[in-house]
């Protein structure tokens, strides 16, 4: 089985952690690589780099399943793109917010999610109202940009473990969700740290997209995700689907 | 003042017809235009579409505010690339899906959404949820593509009209939205037939936006709108914002 | 086209406000002016007064009819007599409290309504459940009666400004909503000091008035708001409707 | 204790039949007794007649607190004028339709709501919102005016009971809302012929309101229902309160 | 009539208060009891408690309608074995929790729940999500042990004022829910100190059952609570039922 | 690792076809068993059942933790004991049916759920509402007791696809969810001839409960559901708990 991570910005640094993560909690028998885009932003940090990064996940994905990949992990809090991959490929697509708040309801009550910086907070409670867990789920945010993220250092695990603990104290919070992908590296010591599941969305993803390969559930081509009736595209997007 | 009504895909006689609809309901003083973005796909009925959609929006936007633009309308059934719009101009900018929905809840109890082709649904879907109008509202899709509509003939006319007895007589619906643009041409006929308002939602979309400019309401550009940090893009992005 | 606003309480000084303040809002070609029952309340600020209010604005609008009028504004938080008033004339008409809360998603993600008194509180909470609009909407109170806005002093202004920097932090508003009709002149300073989008419905209400008197949305008489069948109305109601 | 029917509207008849079903079913020391307004509106079947009915329920409250009345429950359909009576009496008012929701509730997983005539199936819809029960509630109309009910003959008793059918089969309803007032007549055949509990809110709320009585539970006086400041009040309202 | 309370504990100082409680309150005519099972849990404050506690719910409301009962009150915060009791007996069967949710629905505009320990504040959430007052009401916990309230002494008492104290303030709340059964003696001093409405849910159960007996109510036997088709039970459940 | 079904029921045909199906999807590595309980029903489809059921989960989920079980499915549509069994072990504890619907939001946008008998609905819809996945959700009922399904015949199967069509066209549904455990042989024939995914919760459990313990996600022990205090039990729950 053959399972991608996607990550919709271009910074190399962030894909070969995702790589690196992934492939320490793959199942045996399954491979794991990770792709960012070859042209697009470096963090996806606003609605017009989501747009961006749509468009870098639709090309991943036609890619990936020239490769014969069986299924997909899109790496960006908000699920940027998950909706066009879907429809491009009957392979099952994850993104890692549904993935992190799925996981979230199936070993806590309450829970919350701390993403970066408080600009995106929108996007996390747009997947919110999408999976319907609105009622169970906080969001916070913490006032950094996401490409500090690639020192994880000192400052970056206090943020998150203060931010944390607020959670557990005012929204009576059971587990604590990264609202941002590259963060696995926190999850064990905010776990220890706050005696709570911390959850890192990318290695729930890639769980659930083995589970669904495994399942033989491929993406339904019933209306919502049919194949896009592609033609006359120009410009750039000419070559995008060869044959839609 | 200045509205352009922006079309995300590139079929010029849509865009054409918009503008024409759109000057006979402008108020004295405004002046009114439409544009295509210069390549993308000729319709937008699926996510892919959408997504390429959302890069026309933002390019038309970002040469909008050159032009001193001082509102926008997106012409598109759900909206494409509209959060990204709002984020990179201080003009308003009005979705026409949303705004038919508004218009609908000041006429009428409950109302129903005839969009097309069946696989959109989805889209409405999710503008219903953003605008908390789903409990009032209906979708209903009927079986053609978009680019059918540029012959606005008696097939399309009747295939709304019998969709619109059902929605009066099932779903208790008291106003129907044409669930696509470049439909104005069958406000009046079906208005007339069906007994109830009939709402396209570009030309609300347009009394929307006059109407938020003349009373000085930009978007606001605290957190989920706010001018955003674009830098690094690469590749064909690289020049999608000269000064983010 | 003729608008008129309709203010529910007896205090004439709103009345001429609210007629001065739309006046130079108006599109060219607008008539507008505005109107208070002859007898009735001061004041809104209880349910009885919305009671009262509610016939004010029958009164009203049947008078308006008479006067040819082509779109009513109801300018009482709450939207008192909004559902009495559509169904005893085609003509569109727009509560204060909904025309806010529709230009408030249309430029900002999660807004604040700043209300007084607190009991009403629960008039806003009607609305906002009724618009669909409660997630993304938190509604605050000032401790002040509605008369003393009529000295639109500092006090007020300053109450106004500190409850709307206690909405910026602690809601998260990007935008921030007059919970009164009266205040328009708050508008300007308080957008400046706040640097948010200050909403008035009245004035919201206004140019959505316009906007679907132009559009030829009427509304909708099937059902909900059809004509009433009055008949047998016995005491003061006996001449409320000459011919239902 | 003194437990008083309000009905809203003229018609002396309901308010007569009223009085004798509540008689049948009071407990032992309860004395029960019925009201109508002076003037007003001999049914309640659209907005215009729910406002004229609130200024009745107002008097009628404003009454019944000089004779001693300990609980008030609101005998139409839409609870008209239920938030004003709360407001100006510390005794319990009930409404009877959300009455019969919660008896309906404590008996029932689903149900269906049968009222008349369809356009007031908004004021249903009013109270399933307040009340929160709208996923578990279906609200349908029969075709008949309210002042047929006063003939409550075969054809009204045909109406509901084929009515009630369909909401069996087609809703899963395990119990039927006679959805106006007068109606109690209705709910012994009906429920013999359905199988499932029937259930009339006027009776529902009697029981209600003798509760909350016995229980010494009054309507809450902080905020949303304290008694009202009215003051200044002109024309037909001067004399309301003579001490608010 | 005879209404039986059901605790679903093993403590009988509980039993013992909860049938004083009731017969103080209980109509002219109405025979009250309490009883409790014969093995089972002393407290009822984890979800295995609550299991433990429906198996008790359910041989008392077998043993019940072989006295006669005509009507249950669950006696335990949370509605332990509701559905189970509704679907073994024909007589009503009323929550605690439902009961004093609906009475404070009628009451005030909004209402805390006070409930302790902290661990059970997802059974108030879930009978909240059932009843759909979910927006109208907040839950609080404090920190202490059910059996702690055997000694209804002055801590217990000032930490359930505190609570309430925070919850007028915060919470905007204008009536108050005892979360726990056996908490009938705070009514009154509770009510006197925080000037709201205090409601135990034993007691405003009591006496929506005698409302319901009298109005003839029983459970709905039409699917959701229809009889078991109990066969093949083993073990210490084989003689559960005699005749399902 | 290693993953135990529980079957709620004491069918012990049941019992040995999960196991066999879930051998055949478990991981390399994972060992995976099934379980019965001791006594109790035959099978779960009403209420009382459902207690029965649960009071044999947390016994089978106490042995399992003694044998070192990893993780736990629950195979019962409506997740009876899910709770309590969440409560007593840390090791992460799946409901079949809350498994099957986010495997089923991850594929398609609407889907169905089939269930058997009618009277189970209510089960289904609990689960809904604990998901928040009620807008995207229909719950079907065919009239089938549930040890019919013990011969999976050609009638089975025929009901199921007959049902799912209906599914297809009425519900807009893209994909379809087995409401019973036991039901995995339907899977792929099913799948064939309606064209969508065809979901089996019990085998999504157990692909859940794989990931969450690779990932080394545990029950959450902060509040909901730390271990329970237990203490004072007697009768046949004495030694349900050794060391609470």
């Amino acid at each position: 089985m053959h399972i991608r991570i996607l990550n919709p910005n271009t910074t190399l640094a962030f894909t070969h952690d995702l790589e690196s993560a992934a492939a320490r909690l793959a199942a045996p028998g399954t491979k794991v690589d990770a792709r960012s885009p070859a042209t697009g932003t470096p963090s996806v940090e606003s609605h017009v780099e989501e747009a961006i990064g749509a468009m870098g996940v639709i090309e991943m994905v036609r890619d990936g399943d020239r490769d014969g990949v069986d299924g997909y992990v899109i790496a960006c809090f908000g699920d940027t793109g998950l909706a066009a991959a879907r429809e491009i490929t009957a392979a099952p697509v994850i993104g890692m917010t549904e993935a992190a708040l799925y996981a979230a309801a199936l070993v806590a009550a309450r829970f919350t999610v701390i993403t970066l910086p408080p600009r995106t907070r929108i996007h996390s409670d747009r997947v919110l109202r999408e999976t319907g867990l609105t009622e169970r789920c906080v969001v916070r945010a913490i006032d950094l940009p996401v490409l500090d993220l690639l020192d994880e250092d000192a400052a970056v695990r206090a943020a998150f473990e203060a931010e944390g603990r607020r959670a557990l104290e005012q929204d009576h919070a059971e587990a604590i969700i990264l609202g941002c992908a590259g963060l696995s590296g926190l999850v064990e010591p905010l776990g220890q740290s706050l005696g709570v599941p911390v959850i890192d969305g990318v290695m729930a993803g890639l769980k659930l997209a083995e589970g669904l390969v495994t399942l033989g559930l491929r993406t339904s081509k019933r209306a919502s995700f049919a194949f896009p009736p592609l033609k006359g595209l120009t410009g750039a997007y000419a070559g995008l689907m060869p044959k839609g």
